[in-house]
């Protein structure tokens, strides 16, 4: 005990000065799972029965039936995916339904895009078949190219040309005298979610926003183009929602409920998630005309694309026509789920969960993570033909209606929440999957658990632990950087998770509920350039991706494992140790991040001061200083600080409390005790009020960003409101984050006293 | 003179551990060289009324004329700018001559350069005139595209594109497998002194090398092209020489001694600087059917440029064949020196030169700084018109040949080598010039001196003096950077001047001589892909860079006032306490190296012995692990860290001894003995042994980078020992570095003394 006590003292003196590198100290011995929760040698033999059921013949023969035709809410193929895989979960021996809600998903009626000035070009708007790939001539019922929930409307407008169209683009902009009110902007697809883009073009006076896939982010700069390489060809559109998600997920017409058949919905007009303007993705091919027409100043260096050409900013003089109608429909998602109820622990839930729709074929998105979850749960229900159980109750779900806006899986949190919260202990997310190295984000209270199980499981190319792989890759990556000083990630005795934001469907679990989530995916290795497009294809995915489906496999290795252990463990695998690290460094970030606010807006106005931005300039070139900013005030982090601090000593004692606790000695009743303590640990996190501008999003730790999207801010509250310059919301949410971490507090310390007191 | 001393300690303790940063506090008083060695009221009214007499006019006039005809050594119209300007020079009071050397130029007769498979392209080579530009439709005498000291050659290989050739690019090659033997290569002109390019091909055992002009670097992905922007259009071929300069610039054929008619010479196969393998450049519409039929491998993000196509390495399929063959002919290359010879001090020269010949109509390069240079003379030699006359000798020189080597300066060096040794003070070199802001080089001896003049001359447009609107845009870059912490570069004492490699005809007298030289021009805001191409004309230079000569004008009010000021002074302006500073970064940079690559060596070799290299690598993709390095050996500093030390102890005790100095109390024999000691400082810099592989470059400060060429090298001796792992090289540059130190040492502590003693 005396150890670690030293430990966390020294560790706590750093954390008020330094608050993070370390905790996380290779050199201290620590208790793993196996140690106080989990019969090693029952265990492992269940899990080395499980693999030996994984074939992965299975999702060739899944993939290939369930991207054999497009497949996105509402067409055929979705709900014949969803009936196929809740067949299969019922054979593989769990209750199965296919759950059902009617979600707003608009569909295209009218899809014009003409340039009007300074000549006529009609746009063509197509994806054509290629060679060798049989999926891109059946398109039949495939959506072509278009923004789910951008707005109706016809509008003609000068172009603009906006970068890939964030708040720093248009800032930039100003600085050239440009705006865009009453013009068309056309921005490069990347660097946030989609709907980021339309939403701040509108904001800033833009009556219509055209997006393309630059040659430089996805195509031919980046690689060889399908069907040669996996890279984006010339005519590839990517498709995709504009929904406002970072404000809130789900169905765009019932805000914070269930979208039920008889559910009291919102009108169109009324939805504050649907985009207030025209919105339209299209080609390279289509983009080139467009972007060559555009006169004006030439763009800043980081913001030209790949295509031969010199990039212009506008506005005009190329002039478009954008003419858009939808039809805007409910539709039927339709969530197939299997439930494994539990042996011993009925009411604790276990959650596998990974769409099933996509945007033409999806193989890739989302299939090729649909049938690693599905061989999963073959190989679970295999398990229990030799009569075992699972303990807890394991559910596995193939969402609908991602695509769209997260709407299968948010409408379900919506419809099961108080469940959720009170049975829910973690739910694990997989989307698409392809070749090379594991990525895994989620809640950091199961980062010491995850590190566990990659240790434990094999590349199936490279004959070492993917544990191994990534600290190769990132041994690597610091050897390349030159920089060989300071403390180095790939020393560190566990691998750090990334912090999620909200890409995919844990979104409502984490973000909405508090629950513990994890997203697991293989990548790296895979090219990519087919995303959202027509060619993301069974025949794309056996050329380029995991053709073999050993990722795939493995991948169901990583997560049955994960599963299994979360199920039969006495004592749920929840460690604050690696929690605590993180947090200390989303506390650090936040305060590098003030410090950086009052020294640019210091530094700024001082060469304001020196008239500096007017004496260096081009006179060639109009670029205007930026604009003063009013100085930032003094903020008191003591009360974070201070409940960091009495977090970090709670960790460190429940640390404690299990290095001195003998397996097997908790009574069924403490057991339930401790395990609802800790599994209330991430839902401490939950503010009932949420976030600023967006109370759907309540946890205090993690959000997408509200001008970044898919991208993850920590401490949302606090980071946002210093990157907005809202001081009122940074002394709101330094108060509010300390709440948060002294109620995580609470439950971590009865739960070490529980454990003590045994 | 307390106040120094504490300074000079505190500096020397900073010293030993962090060399740099602290020498340059702007808060203490130092004196002016008007404080010590001119009288500042006749001085300033001189200068004032040099000033009076410049007129942008006659740059304008004077350019229109020089550039109307293709100028290269050997053609009738550099001959005529060579008399045009001695002529000039006598009509303006200068004793005037031309003096000629004959010296080794190749002209091409062949030069065919085709795609032989995949299939045939027969590349055109051919720069076509443009719209707008008389010039360019002016080709008789114009030189095609070719590079001066190719071999004589016709190969035919597969082609390896080999990005900019340099040797961190072959090792890369060498981790994908690819070796270049027996192959053409392409790379992409820049980032070196072209010449390095098929050097390194040749040592890889390549038998030919094209270097082309990506529009990444200087063409359409940069903005317009020429006629509409100045950027170079698909058709632009850089030419130039690919003599190998850094080995050693001048003539070919008369190593290390003047190309006079008579002299005797190497013949054409013994010369060791004329490249082994055929070299030419194309332009980027003749590369782009080479680029796109290469396949192999794709190119690593940082290797590709701006054309619509996916980068591949190669080797092949694409195989050309690359047939040249030159006239190696003698030109005479034609000096135009005219000199005014000092009242007081005629055997103290001043010296001031820029090149007149050019490829093509040469406006930019050379003639825009040959116009300043000559308006500079002209406005001094109104200035004897009233009675007065320069106290030290002036030479206004321009060089012949400066192209194809550096010819027509390196000669004169090489023939007035005992004299210039003897008699001259400094070296003021100016080359092309455009707008924005000015650039300076040079010997850090006179940083201090310069710094005062650009602090009293002002910026043509913005209403600001050249040091503040310099300091402008350093401030923005700090604030850009985001970095607001540590010693700000825009808040030292002096600008920093930065160390010269062998861009221009500085070379022999810096590196070669040993004499303190300078360099200065403007730019910035010029644009520029004009360089070396048949559209550097007239009509470019008005539309796109210094059109009404305002920075031209500018130039020579600079370096007219170093002139006038170093012609006048009594004590010369040479100033060592920003010299010492310099060094000390120097030292530092190389010290920091040394760890680099120490730590970069085990840190290599660690990953190695845990196989991270292959157990990390795409299995779809050849990467090899790098080589094992052998281990570093530890080397001894201390020698160096003294010498430097006591520099530094006697700059700061010459600063003293001018402290206390009191103006016009020294002898004239005092005078001239300080003179020939302070001339002598940067002389002891010079190593008669010179550097390994290059005798002729004796410089222990600089030198251009063996394998860089334009790029300088501090301390060449140690750090390139460091960067090519010759260890006993950087033992021996220590040592050889720390007696150069202590040579200067002693000139100025003898400086100090006669100051003291008064």
């Amino acid at each position: 005990m005396k150890k670690h006590l030293v430990v966390m003292f020294l560790i706590i003196a750093a954390c008020t000065q330094q608050p993070v590198k370390t905790t996380q100290n290779p050199n201290i011995k620590m208790v793993s799972t196996f140690d106080v929760a989990l019969d090693m040698k029952s265990q492992k033999q269940l899990e080395s029965e499980f693999d030996n059921y994984l074939n992965p013949k299975n999702l060739d023969t899944w993939m290939k039936h369930m991207s054999s035709k497009p497949h996105h809410v509402g067409s055929p193929w979705s709900k014949q995916n969803a009936e196929y895989a809740a067949n299969k979960f019922k054979e593989w021996g769990y209750e199965s339904a296919v759950e059902t809600f009617e979600v707003l998903v608009p569909f295209p009626k009218i899809r014009k895009l003409s340039m009007v000035e300074p000549e006529k070009v009609e746009l063509k708007l197509y994806e054509p078949a290629v060679e060798g790939d049989r999926s891109s001539e059946m398109t039949k019922d495939v959506l072509p190219g278009y923004n789910a929930f951008s707005a109706d409307g016809n509008v003609t407008g000068d172009l603009v040309f906006v970068n890939y169209g964030l708040n720093e683009d248009y800032e930039e902009l100003k600085r050239m005298g440009i705006n865009v009110k009453g013009k068309i902007v056309i921005a490069k697809y990347g660097r946030s979610f989609r709907g980021i883009k339309p939403k701040i073009a509108y904001e800033q006076g833009a009556i219509g926003c055209i997006m393309y896939s630059d040659p430089k982010d996805d195509g031919y700069v980046v690689g060889d183009v399908y069907p040669i390489g996996p890279y984006r060809n010339e005519f590839g559109i990517q498709r995709g929602s504009v929904l406002d998600m970072p404000a809130r997920p789900g169905d765009a017409l019932t805000p914070g409920y269930a979208a039920t058949k008889d559910a009291e919905r919102l009108s169109i007009d009324e939805a504050p998630t649907i985009m207030k303007i025209p919105v339209m993705p299209i080609s390279y091919a289509d983009a080139l005309p467009l972007l060559k027409a555009i006169k004006g100043p030439v763009a800043p260096d980081s913001w030209k694309g790949g295509l031969p050409i010199t990039y212009h900013i506008g506005p005009g003089p190329a002039k478009v026509n954008l003419h858009l109608e939808f039809d805007w429909g409910l539709r039927t998602a339709y969530n197939p789920v299997g439930r494994m109820i539990g042996s011993v622990y009925p009411d604790e839930w276990i959650m596998r969960g990974n769409h099933h729709d996509g945007w033409g074929h999806g193989a890739s998105d989302p299939i090729s993570g649909m049938v690693s979850l599905m061989e999963e749960a073959r190989a679970i229900g295999e398990l229990t033909k030799t009569g075992w159980r699972p303990k807890r109750t394991l559910i596995y779900a193939g969402w609908d209606a991602e695509e769209p806006g997260l709407l299968g899986s948010t409408e379900w949190v919506e419809y099961n929440l108080a469940d959720i919260r009170k049975k829910m202990i973690v739910y694990i997310n997989t989307d698409g999957t392809g070749v090379g190295y594991l990525s895994m984000g989620g809640s950091h209270s199961l980062e010491k658990f995850v590190n566990e199980v990659i240790r434990d499981v094999q590349d199936p190319v490279h004959d070492v632990s993917l544990d191994t792989r990534l600290r190769s890759r990132m041994r690597v990556r610091e050897y390349n950087s030159g920089n060989y000083e300071g403390i180095k990630e790939s020393e560190r005795a566990d691998l750090r998770m990334y912090a999620m934001g909200a890409g995919s469907d844990y979104t409502a679990f984490l973000h909405h509920a508090g629950v513990p989530a994890l997203n697991m995916a293989f990548g790296g290795e895979s090219g990519g350039g087919a995303y959202h497009s027509l060619y993301d294809t069974y025949e794309y995915y056996k050329k380029f991706s995991d053709g073999n489906f050993v990722y795939g496999t493995t991948l169901s290795k990583v997560n049955g494992r994960l599963v299994l252990r979360l199920s039969e463990a006495d004592i749920l695998p929840f460690r604050f140790v690696n929690m605590v690290d993180n947090i200390g460094q989303f506390i650090k970030d936040n305060k590098k991040l003030y410090q950086v606010v009052q020294q640019s807006t210091e530094e700024r106005n001082r060469l304001l001061d020196n008239e500096d931005f007017t004496i260096s300039r081009n006179p060639k070139k109009t670029y205007l200083p930026p604009e003063r900013l009013p100085q930032v005030p003094g903020f008191d982090f003591k009360p974070l600080d201070d409940a960091f601090a009495r977090l970090t000593s709670n960790a460190w004692k429940y640390e404690d409390a299990l290095f001195n606790f003998k397996k097997g000695s908790l009574s069924a009743e403490k057991k339930s005790e401790i395990n609802a303590l800790l599994k209330g640990v991430d839902q401490a996190f939950i503010n009932i009020e949420g976030l600023p501008r967006r109370d759907w999003f309540k946890n205090m730790m993690y959000a997408p960003g509200y001008y970044t999207g898919y991208g993850v801010k920590t401490l949302p509250g606090i980071r946002e409101g210093l990157e907005e310059r809202q001081w009122d919301e940074v002394r709101k949410y330094i108060k509010e984050v300390s709440k948060a971490l002294d109620r995580a507090s609470v439950n971590i310390n009865s739960a070490s006293r529980i454990l003590d007191e045994n």
